[in-house]
């Protein structure tokens, strides 16, 4: 059962990416081919990276070509809908959120799965779960906001540890895993509403 | 005698790859080394994104390092003649666009090899022709062109499709090549010529 | 024993290159997240962009994860210090120019212990050396510096050349490898303190 709702999750972790990117494509006026390139990138980059970093071929997208034409298929509808896109802004932040943490869960999979050592493991979720944003903002050329505010990486580093602790445990999967994302589904949601951040290191002299 | 013209097709690519990067690095100052650098980044990346996409080792320039030197060569010659550059300025965009066209065959090409499905076969051929004008545009800190105008990554899906479409209807390679190859430099040069683009999508409201 | 000195020269560099990252991001006013992710791609982009292209797996930081925690802890205790940084200075160059000539004589030894051609093993020990630093700009939003000035991916080029003919030579390892990095070291504080640069290309025009 758990696989078939991780990979429904997965959907929609990859469609709210690749919408998020459309619009950020449309601040900076890319035309329609551009805002379907930004959000493949955007969706398929975290599992990408992960993947070329652990050597843990083939791609998804690969494999399986119909996770390319999706993200495209979404950017481009973002296009249509863009109107009604301030009204749709809290689902679409709650979607944006549920991708971070489902993402996270997929990238510790895979890397449970190649047996790596659990830091790696939590690495692997916070790449799955932040990489694309980061390659979105560089494509943007925009230093990427992960760096900068609200509790991204954070978020994916705790969704992280908290699943991949529960499962060292011995609890049942399934519950670790819902536990896991809801905790960071949570915590996205209250840094989002709150407006929390972490503290910033401010430094203004010139080393060269 | 399709593979000797692919091979020098190869060629005429990443040296014309190599000297629009060294046009851009000089637009910004960069010093030789710099020079150097951005060209062999442009002229190889595309096709090193792509092999280190599908997990396709070694790379090109790993088993023949003359590849290395090539572009590195252009792009420093580039500097000598850069006084007369822009009397050049036809053939070298002609140079370009043979380019893109020949670097999306070959990407195609070595996709088909490994087997993969027909849309991964394109989305290669699109990596390999565009990707190393996307790290140019980075590494020059700007959005990439490919995001922004002139139907760079149209002409590579449509020349990659005409190439994987012809060959599935069983016509003769060489011929579905440079039908393709013609077919795709045509519209890259009519899309320059009379500055086609695609359509943009502009949003200017914040998610956040 | 070279073994264990290269073990030590590796900690140095990584150490040094996560905390030229951390003053890095805090001229951008990252966070402390933001802050140790910098320090982290900083110090492991140069070796990761190399087992990646080479496609030599295990990357080391997955292999050693301990190696994911060094930079991250060394970015921050950068935060803690920065006020008597700039007293520092010239340990910090100093240790950062250390960190180049040992991450080219690593990375040429790993290309060397794949067989790969001579070129390729100097290619491999500069992507070593000044890949960190590439990425660190990009994320910064800055075209990178590599590119512009102070002979960094020159003394890198040199160490490698020497290193590699010296064995091909064969003079003893351990005397080549502390020659080489000697040089390099030496070419490297003599480039800073008499602000040696190579030649700039400047080009006005457009092209399109």
């Amino acid at each position: 059962m758990s696989v078939t709702i991780l990979h429904i999750l997965y959907i929609v972790a990859i469609t709210a990416e690749a919408m998020t990117a459309a619009l950020s494509a449309g601040r900076r006026s890319m035309d329609w081919v551009g805002v379907c390139l930004l959000g493949a990138v955007t969706a398929l980059g975290g599992g990408s990276g992960r993947d070329v970093l652990l050597g843990h071929y083939p791609l998804i997208w690969v494999a399986n070509p119909g996770y390319l034409l999706l993200p495209a298929a979404a950017a481009l509808a973002t296009i249509a809908i863009a109107r009604v896109m301030h009204r749709l802004r809290r689902l679409f932040l709650f979607l944006d959120a549920v991708g971070l943490v489902a993402f996270t869960v997929l990238g510790c999979n895979v890397a449970m799965e190649m047996g790596l050592p659990v830091v790696v493991v939590i690495v692997a979720g916070m790449i799955t779960g932040c990489l694309g944003g980061v390659l979105r903002d560089i494509l943007c050329n925009e230093i990427p906001l992960l760096f900068r505010s609200e509790l991204y990486a954070s978020v994916s580093v705790v969704t992280g540890a908290l699943y991949v602790a529960g499962l060292r445990l011995g609890l049942p999967h399934d519950a670790v895993m819902f536990a896991a994302m809801a905790l960071g589904l949570a915590m996205r949601l209250l840094a989002l509403r709150f407006n929390w951040n972490m503290p910033k290191f401010v430094y203004t002299q010139e080393l060269h």
